[in-house]
């Protein structure tokens, strides 16, 4: 897999054409499990929390990166976002576990930050069945706190790149809340090998038998939105400090001349095409 | 088609079952074209604008709906959104064209709202070909404005499930600029049958013969974000005088008990899976 380097996220940035150096990959199957699966409640042993309590805000100017960040815990978090999904669903849970706690250790910008207006992200947006909430607000906390590549620092964009490949890759849900709704032994595990919500949600549907409206269903999404933002704020947590892998894992534009997944064949069958260069 | 009524739309926002009133109906292919694709530039004949100038602006909580809203000329907005396209690409473009321009009319919550944090919606998130960045930054900025269905009034989830609709059933790109980088007759149109940007570009490439990182690709996209902001904007101004007709479009998990895009032969081809109910 190829990385996507800081200039030439800044040279994208510039909407400047990439350049003619291309590699003809194959665009095969990728179900390699991700070994971060284990990543199951397990206190926050390796997170130094800050201090309590918002600090003056004013000076914070959200449209200026990074904006400040405290390290979290991620099994905490994980259960503020199983909560938050049966107040707001998937997307505005994720960045709810995230902000609602920065609210109180940082303040502004994350105190004003409107969340609720992020209830839409439900169901692959507004029930379309497209990218997994999950997902989405993962993307957004991340490429919010670290800031857009065009700021200078593309952790963020990687973090939420990479946080789409670890959703599919991933028999999912991880994250074991303390107080589940319902029994763990009746919610199966799935990979969903893309982070749209039609094909994570139906094959999870296919494999436990529960239809969309059981309460079945519901804690599976929920406790799904619980291991993504586990798995965000441990990102978030070894970029704070300075130990982020910054290699991107999934750069369909060079690897296959189209954005896409990684899974062609799901979809295309034997006849994939192959993208003009 | 059914209506996602208020009601609905409070019950599913407090996580309740939706009960059992469900119809069975088929998925068919729903191709018919959207007769509100002769959207061009076309002046402001029927757009009142409000005062230029910032207001005060420390009353405005962000987490409060709906958000102070003025008139936008739906022309302009396409303007500003296709040449954003080429600074941060298709998301935050469709943000930025009607926040920029509340930012100057209206102050906050806009002057203050992080819009180019949204970078990443670029591709499909990151260029995992998901959602189109057009689609997912108009539901943003319906959403952000009008405020979540949990604020009492649903019709920004309702414009924004519209526009997704709108997104597939269009012959796209619409919109024309004043200075279009590339000769139009150059850009032929495709209609998606998707709100997914790796369907949408792919099959825009195949009857193109442009490759992603040609311009005329590129202009094709940011034509795109045009006509999504030109829509966006003409939605709710339809709102702001009360007259946004507010009925749901597509309710695929009433329709076909999954959260779906419609046209599901498309993948699935002649079997298509029932959905448990």
């Amino acid at each position: 897999m190829s990385e996507l380097s800081r200039r030439e996220l800044i040279v994208k940035a510039g909407a400047v054409a990439l350049g003619a150096a291309v590699v003809q990959l194959g665009c095969g199957l990728r179900h390699k499990p991700n070994t971060e699966a284990g990543a199951v409640a397990s206190g926050a042993a390796d997170v130094q929390l800050g201090n309590v309590g918002p600090k003056a805000s004013a000076a914070v100017d959200p449209k200026k990166w990074p904006w400040p960040y405290e390290k979290l815990d991620p099994a905490k978090t994980a259960e503020i976002a199983y909560n938050e999904w049966y107040r707001v669903y998937c997307g505005a849970s994720v960045i709810s576990s995230v902000f609602s706690q920065l609210a109180e250790k940082v303040g502004e910008p994350y105190k004003s930050f409107p969340v609720d207006g992020f209830f839409f992200l439900l169901g692959g947006i507004a029930d379309w069945g497209t990218v997994c909430g999950t997902g989405a607000g993962a993307n957004i906390v991340a490429n919010l706190i670290v800031g857009p590549p065009t700021s200078g620092d593309h952790a963020g964009f990687t973090i939420g790149s990479n946080l789409m490949e670890y959703y599919g890759n991933t028999m999912m849900p991880v994250f074991v809340p303390k107080n589940p709704k319902i029994d763990p032994a009746k919610i199966v595990q799935t990979q969903s090998d893309s982070p749209l919500c039609h094909i994570s949600l139906g094959k999870w549907m296919k494999a436990s038998g529960f239809p969309k409206a059981s309460a079945e269903r519901k804690e599976r999404c929920s406790r799904l939105a619980a291991t993504m933002a586990y798995q965000l704020v441990k990102n978030l947590n070894a970029w704070k400090d300075g130990k982020y892998d910054e290699n991107i894992k999934w750069d369909p534009a060079e690897e296959v001349g189209i954005n896409a997944q990684q899974n062609c064949t799901d979809c295309h069958g034997s006849s994939v095409p192959t993208a003009k260069r």
